[in-house]
């Protein structure tokens, strides 16, 4: 009975350390290999992976559980070899809760107290008060999306005195926070919306659902942040939307492809602010551990947590 | 019986508006008299002021109580013609405990994610992430001051999991933070701090508190917020540690001299974010609502809250 593990990238091969840590702790009997060193491929039963090779799956023929080191499984679900019976399962909070809501607490706090504005004066070095000076009580926050990470963040924002709604597929229940369900109340969910965050599965459904007909639904002068994946975004659409100040500004840390190439618009758009793919990393400790504990639960005959719907895609 | 209304700065006159119904409110038989309309001058008891031009208070003989529409009262207490015998109150609260707290939150968080490296990453075009990515739990905020404000930011910063402590002239008591006292254990506070914020009283002792000696015994790339008056601030020696490292980078939303000459270095220095004094307004209803109840306490006999010490300035 053996466990394959492998990370797309891993600096100093830390997370691997941690996981295998975890691992020791949690099932001391369980053997780790490290792909491509797999040994007796029989053997091996469970599947650790971010971003696998083309091939692992097909040299695995008894696997009997997935686990996704991401929240977004995404391009998983995409691997042409993936076997169509071996349920996944995908990391649902990972030490990711914490990070993710500093990062749009900050972006909105950008946003809220024009910071934006303020960068823009020094630059012309304009000493110029923004009369507006609105408070979290008046600024509306709307977080597409609604599953771990996103409540997390909408619970931090209703902290901090944001009124804050989510949409998602289904209604949600969370104290303080309005819910709208399904493509029929995503126009409401617009309304008077200050900030948009984007935290959303990808899905066939939701791929490009940030677009010119999303912004022109919002109202005038709306910031964007995007946490979730590239693809939830027409980057040409966003583009125009910033020329035209339908959207104020963006606060980006995700991108269709990544790195983002070196000749692409955003990195010189005045209103755009990058940062790389880094609002929650993934590879601490605790990531680790919740993923030896779902390892330890299918070997204990229980469900482990964060079992991927194929269907709907996460 | 009346009180004499003056603000230096009131886009049009709505502090003045919400001060008048605040009174209105809760002393309806109070005379609200705007500077220099101020009638029979020996009717005037209560002052309500900002930045009072000098020969305000010459003519004024017969105030009881001064209040200031501001936190601080180092210009106040310069007023040459300020009665020696009448006691001063000063705003302790006025609603700026939530903008202060999501100010200072906001540079904590732009230096805690790395914000500014990211953001010289992007000029140079450059998909670059910082391998430190240190949790709010790692990051040590230290702030100079420990009165209303400082204990409002301190407790947003802890509930935020920032580890938090104060300096301030005596000992504090408040929960999850630790408190330093006195000049002695000034080098104490300095160890291993992240990001220094100073939200003072500006008075002859701490004038020129953050020079190079400060700068000197923070641990290297320590970033700085100062939220609190200009003069706290050696500018030369904050743009000699930024130049050099010593201070990462510096959040400065106030200024020796306002508005910010145009020729001042900080204005184009890429590692200095610059607001125009704006970290929090006091022109609220609740501020005006905080004074009036001051007024009221005073018009019933009782001490009103906030009272200055003119021997420690505040």
């Amino acid at each position: 009975m053996a466990l394959v593990f492998y990370s797309h990238s891993d600096e100093g091969g830390l997370f691997e350390k941690r996981f295998r840590a975890a691992i020791a702790e949690q099932l001391p009997d369980l053997e780790v290999r490290t792909w491509p060193e797999i040994g007796d491929a029989s053997e091996v039963i469970y599947a650790a992976l971010w971003l696998p090779p083309e091939g692992l799956f097909k040299a695995l023929p008894n696997l009997t559980h997935i686990f996704a080191l991401s929240a977004g499984v995404d391009r998983l679900l995409q691997a042409r070899d993936l076997p169509s019976e071996v349920p996944i399962y995908r990391l649902e909070e990972g030490g990711m809760a914490a990070p993710m809501s500093q990062y749009v607490h900050y972006g909105v706090l950008h946003a809220q107290r024009q910071m934006g504005l303020y960068k823009e004066a020094q630059q012309r070095q304009q000493w110029k008060r923004d009369a507006a000076e609105p408070a979290a009580g008046d600024w509306e926050v709307g977080i597409l999306g609604a599953g771990v990470l996103a409540s997390a963040v909408a619970e931090t924002l209703t902290v901090a005195g944001y009124p804050v709604r989510t949409w998602s597929r289904s209604r949600k229940q969370q104290a303080g926070v309005t819910s709208f369900a399904g493509w029929d109340e995503l126009p409401a969910f617009c309304e008077n919306l200050n900030t948009l965050v984007c935290l959303l599965p990808l899905t066939s459904d939701t791929d490009s659902i940030m677009n010119a007909e999303l912004f022109n639904r919002l109202p005038k002068g709306t910031s964007l942040i995007n946490v979730a994946r590239g693809e939830h975004c027409v980057d040409e659409d966003l583009l125009t939307a910033l020329d035209s100040g339908q959207i104020s500004s963006a606060l980006l840390d995700v991108f269709r492809q990544e790195p983002l190439p070196s000749d692409h618009p955003f990195w010189l758009h005045e209103r755009i602010m990058m940062t790389p793919h880094i609002a929650a990393p993934t590879a601490g400790g605790i990531a680790a551990k919740q993923i030896a504990k779902g390892v330890a639960d299918a070997a204990a005959g229980l469900q482990p947590a964060g079992f991927v719907d194929r269907k709907t895609g996460y």
